[in-house]
């Protein structure tokens, strides 16, 4: 079965708005077995909509349409699909009731112009639209085209599509069932991967990728890289099993960089589950950051249990004052230097009594730089009571990064941030390394009292 | 003169990237007077692409392509366009030096596909990419299509179509003065606002919502509203002419709630200017915010001007030991309470010496609230010399704020910092009242030392 996705506003048009529900009910529609050939947008002008349908009905079995159901007089869409089918509206009573309530339980009147949205044509059924007052339609034209045509409306607000589209879903898989359509589902996963490029892992996965079921393709993400796996079966459980053994295989051949799976997998949730099942709590010192990585792990649910005082300490000052960095190591190395790194990763540790500590000074820009310490150069710092070989011996492990110095301020720190958290896991997994790029410090003048 | 926007590529139908371009496009052609009546997406397929092509030259005068041009045998675009016209290929040797300079200046050598990317129809200007391989072209088709046509092409990475606009919006800006087109500019504005929700504001700009040029349109950005001015005239300037006295109106009617305009507008830049005009410096003490407000701060290039010392204290014992808030407090009134906001304020403004001290503690949820005290709930402490009547009592002021408890623990505690850079803005406007649903409170217990 074929669709094709219409965006139906003037505001696209216009690049007041990106048309983000294309993507996603393309994404959803591969899941069930539907091909998309086309994505269209089109104002909110009748004649120029009639036109679309026409091509559309044309080249796809469904049209799926997304906006122009709202209240007020450029929403055409319900409309104009009638008029094209030259069937007449009716009020859908069940949709009168669930706009007049939608209006009544926020205290309010609706307007007149709010019950043009239960009209639909007779024959086809609605979509009831739980958070808003635009249902949507399921109709099937197939008697008028003279083939097989389902349309399908939904509002353009991406939450009520989200909310609506299971309905549309159910529709669309019982027209495939009455086809006698051998369906394939396209189930898909995301693999997520911090430390390595794209090109070398696409090099490091180059058989793989020949793979046509699953299909492998990386991709980039933010400050990451992605590997998409995307296979076809009858069944979900199918697809999944034809994923599983591609997955694991991707994962052990890049175990380093690999820290996880799914829309929510981030460096963050990984670090948090590590910290969790270890018992450890982490302190952060952060200067060119600016709260980031903080603001980053406690932005999982229960961080209160790993972290508890964290520290930005952007002056010299400060970094004194709060964290004990001694004045020599300011002047004689700078700011931006591995031994502040180590002194202030040793001093946040010692004065939260957190098992690690964790530090980041460098330079996010776009002043700041010079030759010698230029923009996107940061030194991390990772002090904990156990070091790279898994032995007690309170040494700080301090990384240096070199980002693109020609990315924006705000990437910059983010980049920094996904460093951060990366090392951090490596501490937590024992895998953190001192490399050629760092060094692995003596432990400093101001011993860690705490632990 | 009428544009669509085609854009190819097999990973848009599949849901893997959302097509930005063609609202980026759209908003800068109609900068320059160009309509545009259809986006359409498409795969990498010959047929189809050819079938889109023949679609687009009857409806629009300008064709403009994103994506396809890279190295590899699924990117089609050029080719499929010079097949359409029947056209042959040559390879363009200013392409191919600049190709081959790509790759020395990265130490790599090119791949053969790679010189693919320099082939252009004879008569197609080359539009050179200063940061990609992949060329785009400028061609005029006129007399093959028997109408006026022009077609571009640009690669579909983002940053590399910014890069190259220029010169297609030239080309395009030349066809329209060969056409004599009286063509109008669309110049456009977006205000943002925050602490007003978007029908509110409709109703308070209901009069000028009415005017047609320029147009007033709210919106809703994230945990902000925007309002959209487009004027169109024959000129950049009388477009400005048009919008400046509705801007002033906007901006005056709504002045406790309008902070900035266009696209890097953010409340963080608003209080950074404040803070620098008056030689001020804040130091946050987050709890719930986890360092998100401390972040913000310094997203803003010199932030070090204005804030050297923040802290995160997630526990009690942090909040005690770091911040000097009294056990009494805690175990009285909770951390979650006006006064260990008023003490989290009043204490990290002793700690740093800041002018100002600016405290955040609450619920961001999922987990941790009850029905006294509820997911999205927060106090905020703003410590200060200067009260609210701009005199020097050292009192704190503490606000009170509820979110909508069903958003995501993100999303809370991103609109917890838009109220508290929001509350800091008016702090610096002398504009900060406590209101029914706050306190203003006494000095407390711990006297501010600093200042």
């Amino acid at each position: 079965m074929r669709a094709e996705i219409i965006a139906v506003g003037s505001e696209l048009l216009l690049g007041d708005i990106v048309n983000t529900n294309a993507s996603w009910l393309s994404e959803q529609l591969a899941v069930i077995g539907v091909d998309v050939f086309h994505h269209v947008s089109v104002g909110d002008n009748p004649a120029r909509i009639q036109k679309v349908i026409e091509q559309a009905i044309e080249r796809a079995d469904v049209l799926i349409f997304t906006g122009g159901l709202g209240p007020t007089q450029d929403d055409l869409t319900v409309e104009t699909i009638a008029d094209y089918f030259k069937v007449p509206l009716i009020s859908d009573p069940e949709s009168e009731r669930m706009i007049e309530a939608f209006f009544i339980a926020r205290g309010m009147t609706h307007a007149k112009s709010n019950l043009k949205q239960a009209l639909r044509p007779a024959d086809a059924q609605v979509i009831a639209n739980p958070i808003g007052t635009a249902p949507g339609i399921c109709w099937d034209v197939s008697e008028k085209t003279g083939r097989e045509t389902f349309i399908l409306t939904f509002p353009g607000v991406p939450r009520e599509l989200y909310q609506m589209w299971g309905y549309g879903k159910r529709f669309i898989q019982e027209k495939q069932q009455e086809r006698g359509e051998q369906h394939q589902m396209l189930v898909s996963s995301s693999l997520h991967f911090f430390g390595i490029g794209e090109s070398t892992l696409g090099e490091e996965l180059a058989d793989l990728m020949e793979s046509s079921n699953p299909t492998v393709a990386p991709y980039v993400g933010r400050s990451e890289v992605r590997v998409r796996l995307a296979a076809k079966a009858n069944t979900e459980a199918d697809a999944l099993a034809l994923i599983q053994p591609i997955k694991s295989e991707i994962a052990q051949r890049l175990k380093p960089f690999y820290f996880g799976e799914g829309d929510e997998a981030s460096l963050e949730e990984s670090v948090a589950v590590l910290l969790l099942e270890q018992g450890l709590r982490v302190s952060t010192a952060e200067s060119c950051t600016g709260g980031l990585v903080s603001s980053r792990l406690t932005d999982v649910s229960g961080s209160s249990e790993y972290t508890t005082l964290n520290v930005v300490t952007y002056s010299n000052e400060e970094k004194m004052k709060v964290l004990g960095v001694s004045v020599e190591t300011l002047e004689q190395h700078g700011a931006v230097s591995p031994q502040t790194a180590q002194e202030m990763a040793e001093g946040i540790r010692r004065l939260s009594g957190a098992d690690i500590g964790l530090s980041m000074t460098g330079i996010a820009g776009p002043t700041g730089g010079n030759e010698e310490k230029p923009v996107g150069l940061v030194y991390m710092g990772l002090s904990g009571p156990i070091n790279s070989e898994g032995q007690d011996t309170r040494k700080t492990i301090v990384k240096k990064i070199m980002v693109n110095r020609n990315y924006k301020r705000m990437d910059i720190k983010y980049w920094f941030s996904q460093y951060a958290l990366h090392y951090l896991r490596h501490y937590l997994l024992g895998t953190l390394r001192a490399d050629e790029d760092s060094c692995e410090l003596k432990p400093s003048a101001s011993p860690v009292s705490n632990n």
